[in-house]
């Protein structure tokens, strides 16, 4: 196994969130699934965009917003996604690559468009999202490069992105290369609803050893292992994942891996204003650690201080400087 | 002359801001005009956002940012501006409607595709813009509807659209459809360099007594008038214009109307985190004041309370609930 030369690969949505605040009323209104996300097609897609007021457009993705995280805290990272030769298109690989991180999918001509997914915010600051994924469906297993894949010590795959038939046979691809190369992979379950869809499948990859980091809420993680007690979700997969990643929203999170059992509080912070992205910010910090060669505890803190970030503000991708928050734990940027 | 059916109907740019935070020394290295708004074409375009970080997008436009808070505001408005028929066109349209404000002009097909402004926010919070008008500068006369015009209690435009031809021409049609039906033009300088490049067009309106309401901030006033001393250009001005409104930044505001003076300080607030928009909803506020009937010193307030709503947050489309913000003024929105 030659040395890495990245620290975090990832393959996932490549979309811009559109994001709004609204009412609890606007959400039973729609249908919405309060909380969760639905993928939507064009005309649902239209619908709730006509009922959404005045909004702004923030790059989104759930695996795309670890990465720059990971990027804002110091770390190597690239992504691969699928966007559409378009304007929004334009606008996600600017906010990516201005993020620091390698982006070389090729747009895709024609139609449909690149995704986006309608966030709807309510004033406790739990976000319901719609997602169109465009042309993030189309992305073709060639589209992988397996040497770069070979190359950064940890593969992160989003299970959102599960649901569409080329890319899941990309991340199969892609975890077949990282795995042959001696490199972690790392996966987040996403959304409960997503694991009732596949469920079946990411049980199987688990059970065959193919997932080394494992990232899931409390609720996945009853909707993964059919127990609705926290403990037992954990005792039921611990033996099967080597490091095991359960957030609890404000209850904080904790870590297994072997007989390491860590926890952490969730950071205090004064107003949460749009949870969108928590999770994905929480595995950033988790990550770093994690390259870094930090224990679980600091692994832990470091995606509690990422993902208090994310949520005191609009949108998934981070606005405060990572790298001070996370300085009492990493060390100053000018030293570390 | 019939009774008004809309408060305040506006022509401006129709454009979305794409801003990201920056440090003073981008500014410098990227030769930029500090505090200003530099028209730049498509390869400039392309170098500065390529030099830009990660950014957000939140639809701008001067005239549209005051409408969309005259809207928040209670009152009811139109606007005129042209966008293509592209993505960023559709997110323009459908926050200028989700708020509320009638817009009915046909999107433009081709090329050059919705205007779009990049703007660098360095940390003391003072923006530095950077705008491609795109489809914005080919804005017909043919869009304006004169009846439309004649049913409004206020004209309001934007010295950023004297640029390009066609806007101007359109502009100065709608200026005489407002005048015959007995109606208020009212005018914003909005920025030095416009006026060193279209100052004889404005000093000649307003001789003609062709502008009832004019907004400049003190900067602008000097270039008008050509007197550096803020109460000199005052005296220039005051007796050819009824009601002259003059921003000062943090120094407040202050508005005179014939033998009228009326002053405002700056609304206290926490952290200036972004001033684009700043002068926009000063106006809002301001002219929310004027269609209500209300004195110099209560559309001052309401002008002040508005500009310090959207200086504390990314973007000049408020965010906050205006009409609460307000309720001191105006009354609480279930009374008013």
């Amino acid at each position: 196994m030659s040395d890495a030369t990245l620290d975090v690969i990832a393959i996932g949505n490549a979309i811009v969130d559109v994001m709004a605040p609204c009412d609890d009323a606007l959400i039973e209104r729609l249908g919405l699934t309060r909380g969760g996300m639905t993928l939507v097609d064009t005309a649902r897609a239209h619908e709730l965009y006509d009922a959404m007021g005045p909004a702004r457009e923030i790059s989104g993705g759930s695996a795309a917003n670890t990465l720059a995280g990971l990027a804002a805290l110091g770390a190597s990272c690239a992504f691969i996604g699928q966007v559409a030769d378009d304007q929004l298109g334009e606008v996600f690989a600017h906010d990516v690559r201005a993020g620091g991180i390698a982006f070389a999918t090729p747009n895709r001509a024609g139609d449909p468009p690149t995704g986006r997914c309608l966030i709807f915010v309510t004033p406790d600051g739990q976000r319901t999202m719609n997602t169109f994924l465009g042309a993030s469906q189309f992305l073709p297993p060639a589209a992988l490069d397996e040497n770069v894949i070979a190359s950064a010590k940890v593969l992160y795959l989003e299970g959102y992105l599960w649901d569409p038939e080329e890319p899941r046979a990309a991340m199969r691809r892609a975890i077949g290369a990282a795995r042959q190369a001696g490199r972690k992979v790392a996966f987040t379950l996403s959304d409960a609803f997503v694991i009732e869809r596949h469920g079946a499948d990411f049980r199987a990859m688990i059970e065959a050893g193919e997932i080394d980091i494992l990232f899931a809420n409390h609720v996945e993680l009853a909707a993964l292992t059919g127990h609705d007690d926290f403990h037992d979700g954990i005792a039921k997969l611990r033996a099967k994942v080597p490091v095991l990643v359960v957030t609890r929203g404000a209850d904080g999170a904790v870590a297994v891996a072997g007989d390491d059992w860590a926890e952490v509080n969730a950071e205090p912070i004064e107003r949460v204003v749009d949870t969108t992205g928590a999770g994905d910010l929480f595995a950033a910090g988790f990550l770093l650690g994690h390259v870094r060669g930090r224990g679980l505890d600091d692994c832990l803190r470091l995606g509690a201080i990422c993902a208090a970030e994310i949520i005191s503000h609009y949108g998934a991708r981070p606005e405060a400087d990572l790298k001070a928050l996370t300085a009492p734990i990493l060390g100053s940027p000018q030293r570390g």
